[in-house]
């Protein structure tokens, strides 16, 4: 997606470690008219007829999770990390290794909300090794429900977590994958 | 807001401790149709012509303040909770205790984001001690920015955080005020 890969390539910075920082539009301040172009472009990618839910991880995948979720009326469910009060019993979990935090996280879902049956796009903004996608996906196996697909805005494809997604069969579509970045260019991925 | 209470008065569940789960329209499973209508609410108390950008904390407040922002064509920043590797120096802090996770939680907004002469409503889905709200308040003040008022889905009413931020002098909006709930019932407070 043109647009997505411009923005990135004009106020994205790249941080030591491969940290790629995108946060004056996606991830801290958020551009929400960009969102909204990015869920119409996942919608030449996927059904959305065919979607009942969106889900996504807490936090920074809840504001383009929603904006997809408005854009094709469809419910939205985001999966907690760690445990609070307000879960009680009743969830699916997938344990997760954080990139962001350097530390296992527990994703939460509740089964009230997800169900077999239920034919679940999964949405981020970002994937770098795809611990957060590969909880996602395994708690909609879980649920019994279906995987129709996982629409992500910005993947690293140097970590390779999205095409060990790939090669497992699932239905991935990034927006703008990031092959390699430097201090002083990104290059994207010909997709 | 008539609509906003009837979910709740339909779908809400009060558990032991006056916990009050609206978790599958608000905070974990959520519906971008009735959050629209949140957002067209406040824009009959805010003067949004005024406001130049939404404010909101991580997790749970995003959803919520996404739609705000899409609805008024604003952009939105989330403050961060604790630190992690993707933001680094130049950040406005505030600790607040968090009631939902019964410790002491920081809240992070880059210095890049928010500046001296913006106008800022601060936007979340439910106030319970309104340490979050205080939190946000403090973090707009350091920035010398202007807080516009404060756009509130839900308050727990009877813990008594609205009332402060409102004796204040805060111009705080809520949709609904709980009184008091108890197993059987949920009273709304007047307003």
């Amino acid at each position: 997606m043109q647009e997505l890969k411009d923005r990135i390539a004009k106020e994205g910075k790249v941080l030591p470690g491969n940290i790629i920082k995108v946060d004056g539009f996606l991830n801290h301040r958020v551009d929400t008219e960009l969102l909204d172009h990015i869920a119409e472009e996942f919608g030449h990618h996927f059904n959305m007829d065919d979607v009942t839910v969106i889900l996504t991880a807490e936090a920074s995948g809840i504001a383009l999770a929603t904006i997809v979720a408005r854009h094709f009326h469809k419910p939205m469910i985001f999966a907690k990390k760690a445990k609070s009060d307000n879960i009680e019993g009743g969830l699916y979990q997938s344990d997760i290794f954080s990139y962001t935090y350097k530390k296992k996280v527990t994703l939460l879902v509740s089964k009230e909300w997800l169900h077999a049956g239920d034919k679940v796009l999964v949405v981020d903004d970002f994937m770098a090794n795809g611990e957060a996608m590969r909880g996602l996906c395994e708690i909609v196996e879980k649920a019994g429900a279906e995987l129709v697909g996982i629409g992500c805005a910005v993947e690293k494809g140097f970590q390779g977590g999205g095409d060990r997604l790939r090669e497992a069969g699932v239905n991935l579509k990034s927006l703008a994958i990031i092959e390699s970045a430097g201090p002083d260019s990104i290059v994207f991925r010909e997709n």
